[in-house]
């Protein structure tokens, strides 16, 4: 067999990608050069008509509802998401593969259905859903990131996936992951993907690729997974909203990452919704409970959607500082903005110190790659593919751990969980809020602090991230305070304000593990207060 | 430091057991010899008063009604109950210590706060219960089975027993499991633990002593273990009802055996009750679930008790052989007696294959010791405890696994899982009605398949056993079907109908993963159609 070469090989990849965005939605020369601000191209390209901008600006529910209302039709909508997705690929390099012809024909027949029988399908009825590399569907590669991978056909769709097109959901694009589905940013042999604000930034990853497509507007609806902060990240650096529910509740089948052993339980991923309203991300998570994914997957939790009454107001905790890196001055701008809004709502609010955040580092770092890391550099090996500098940085915070050095490990896991909801339920409060990460969206290769994220994986906590409308602007001043510690000193190095300017301000509401009805209720208040 | 001395050892802590018996409740020498069938040692040895005997007979429903109603006091109930448990531990050895005067003192608080404030403090407000070994409890010791243990004092109460306390139950003794907590038989350094219907026969393992002591209405509630089968082959043994839930909702927590790591998670134990009826069974698991256990064991699904409105007639599959080891005559008989009950009250039956039982056995044996059996031996070691030959038989099972086989092991557990569930679905069934083993009570060192009962462990299906009524009988005759492989020509060699006289024929109830509602209510439904 020949040397593979991995330059050739990865310049086929992109080549294939770039030959399913149809011709007629290529930018315009004009277009060039792009500006650092990609978000208006949608408007000033001129490819989508005056009633595609209007379908992709509305939200999932609204949207869902007017198909439903026969506003629009199904392929009126595909086609707008498609020239959309066609147009932030341009501007970002999100997209690993964009199928109109195949999401055209799906919702024809949703059309005839719905002209026919003068019913929806299910509640996506028509939506179009945009889906993370790793996450399989029939027909489709599902490479992981990985170049080695970019022939491997899946056989069936993924669990999740079946859900969603259950529901009435059409798939018209396929989005990209990082390298090994391992960083918070996201390059990968498929190049860099760019955050649509200010497109010197990252896009957060894992799941950066869904990040930048529903910041453009190029999807009403992604599916993410999360084992450190995946959708949490993408969904702070390009100001969108996401959920990282505990594990259980949505279904992981199909969606296995090629650098993650199947059964390896020390620490598990968790797919989670990417949306552009926190009330589209509560109707995703009833969709998936409503099809009650355990009677196929005896892995997950029988849980059917519980109803949410809430009366009163929240008490919430604010978690300032994890003891580790503080956050720097415009995370904690926003933070105190949301505090003020949701005091002069009448909520109450509470210091919260997480739990020994070193220790969550320490231990879920470990657990990431029990073999040291041999799994991603064999699979790299495959197509000659160089590992990335943060794939790398990664792989090197753990080490090749034994049978007994795991089994220790995860008994520290267990009794570490359960230190964190003894201190929790001391705390007595409804949710937590919090900084989705120390920094706004990073500079490339500098993403290399996820505690604030990876804690409540550890932890096993359900998470959703959203936007306060809030940005980075010229009053934010690079931090003068003295680093801590190492950690604090690397990361305050890497940020300075002045390039981030643009970048969104997001945040992060975390509720107790298993109660993904009560987070999401608690996230839609707290929404609503500081937002609205 | 001395070399310890195994049998001396021994010896002292069968006379500090010993010790634990109030020398008033000890049997007149006119008992001795005692029978085969030691049943109705309550009554003939004149140790019971009427009323305490009265007390005895009540299962814990009407018995917690009565004491709610002041009709027995709790301090009565615990007198009695200690007095049966003294003829138990008496008649099969079943006790690994009585604590007569704890119990009291207990009971005393109860009744005067019942005398005070007029309500009880919970459900089971003044219910004796016992408590299986392994299960910790403060201020006493839980060896696990082990002899070098004999003097470790449990600091806390473990979870379960935390939230049976709070609803008013009252601890009175603890119960004998075998070696390791991993035989279905019950013998180890305190001695063998005898069945109370056939003292030739074991009371199944390893929760054996709970079996033999509810059998002798020593105890009007039980909590024992089950990793493959620990509640429900002593249930099945001794007559009594027992139920093993889904992984995830009875807290483990204090409940750690020192033969299986902390951290190990290919296969896990769950604890679950054992009673003298299946509504008592229910109430327990309702108890828990209201306690919210989720709420410091974040291991725990969060899963509030459903109630269940079922209408109509079930569809019970029955499973008649799993391919392996058909069981004999008398199981067969029982099978057929609850069949045909069950068909005239109206429900349906249908035929049930279980997918692969052979896998099932060669994936949980090899999942239980991946240590080779070190910890074990290593624990017998340190007092020179020599190991029963159903330790060495069953570590024999498997062997010993490195890091990569562990989790190619897990993944294989997975998918067989996905696998069982299919074929589950695919049935449409509300049950199952299952043999609980090929035989009924073995004679001791036979217990050597247990495929019955962990195949639902492996696969994560809550089941129940009860009673069928039925018992060996004189018109039982040794079969003589060809074994269709060694396994079965094993166990039909070590099981003779005539050497099984008088123990009683059982039955199991499997439901499906994590509905265990539904699974308790099909089975209080067949209970019904069966014996009353």
């Amino acid at each position: 067999m020949a040397k593979p070469d991995g330059k050739a090989l990865a310049q086929k990849a992109i080549a294939a990608r770039d030959a399913t965005i149809p011709q007629e939605y290529l930018l315009p020369k004009s277009a060039y050069p792009l500006p650092k601000n990609r978000r208006g191209l949608l408007e000033s390209s001129g490819i989508l008509k005056p009633k595609e901008l209007e379908i992709v600006d509305l939200t999932l529910i609204p949207l869902a509802k007017a198909i439903a209302e026969k506003k629009y039709t199904a392929v009126e909508v595909a086609t707008a998401y498609c020239k959309a997705a066609a147009i932030a690929q341009q501007a970002t390099n999100c997209v690993l593969e964009l199928f109109q012809d195949e999401a055209l024909a799906e919702a024809q027949k949703l059309d005839d259905h719905l002209a026919k029988t003068g019913k929806v399908v299910g509640p996506l009825h028509g939506v179009p859903i945009s889906i993370k590399d790793h996450i399989r569907q029939k027909g489709h590669a599902a490479p992981c990131g990985f170049l080695y991978a970019v022939d491997q056909i899946a056989e069936e769709d993924s669990h999740l996936f079946k859900v969603l097109r259950a529901a009435g959901a059409v798939p018209y694009v396929r989005t990209i992951n990082c390298q090994a589905v391992m960083h918070l940013e996201c390059r990968s042999a498929w190049g860099a993907t760019l955050n649509p604000w200010n497109a010197d930034l990252v896009p957060g990853g894992s799941t950066g690729g869904e990040g930048a497509l529903l910041a453009m507007r190029g999807s009403p609806l992604g599916v993410g997974s999360d084992i450190g902060g995946s959708v949490r990240s993408p969904a702070a650096a390009c100001g969108i909203y996401s959920f990282k529910p505990s594990i259980g509740r949505v279904p992981n089948t199909g969606a296995e990452t090629l650098s993650a052993a199947a059964g390896y339980e020390g620490i598990i991923s968790t797919l989670g919704p990417m949306g552009r309203s926190v009330e589209d991300l509560e109707l995703i998570m009833r969709i998936i409970a409503d099809a009650k994914p355990w009677e196929y997957d005896p892995s997950l939790h029988v849980k059917p959607w519980r109803e949410i009454k809430r009366t009163g107001k929240l008490r919430i905790g604010v978690l300032r500082d994890d003891g580790v890196v503080r956050p720097v001055g415009a995370i904690n701008r926003a933070l105190e903005y949301a505090v003020d809004k949701l005091k002069a709502a009448g909520h109450e609010i509470v210091e919260y110190k997480p739990y020994e955040s070193e220790t969550s580092w320490d231990i879920i770092t470990k657990l990431y790659f029990p073999d040291g890391g041999k799994l991603v550099y064999d699979s790299l090996k495959k197509a000659d593919e160089p590992a990335d500098p943060m794939t790398d940085w990664i792989v090197g915070q753990g080490r090749e751990l034994d049978r007994d050095e795991i089994i220790d490990l995860v008994a520290r896991r267990d009794k570490y969980r359960m230190a964190v909801a003894a201190h929790w339920q001391k705390a007595g409060i409804d949710c937590l809020l919090s900084p989705v990460g120390p920094t706004p969206a990073p500079l490339p290769f500098t993403a290399k602090y996820w505690n604030y994220t990876s804690y409540w994986n550890l932890a096993n906590y359900p998470a959703g991230v959203f936007p306060t409308g809030l940005f980075v602007d010229e009053n934010d001043k690079k931090d003068t305070n003295k680093p801590r510690n190492e950690k604090e000193e690397e990361i305050y190095a890497s940020y300075d304000p002045a390039k981030a300017q643009g970048a969104p301000l997001c945040l992060q509401v975390v509720g107790y593990i298993g109660h993904e009805e009560e987070t999401l209720d608690a996230m839609k208040t707290i929404v609503n207060a500081v937002t609205k």
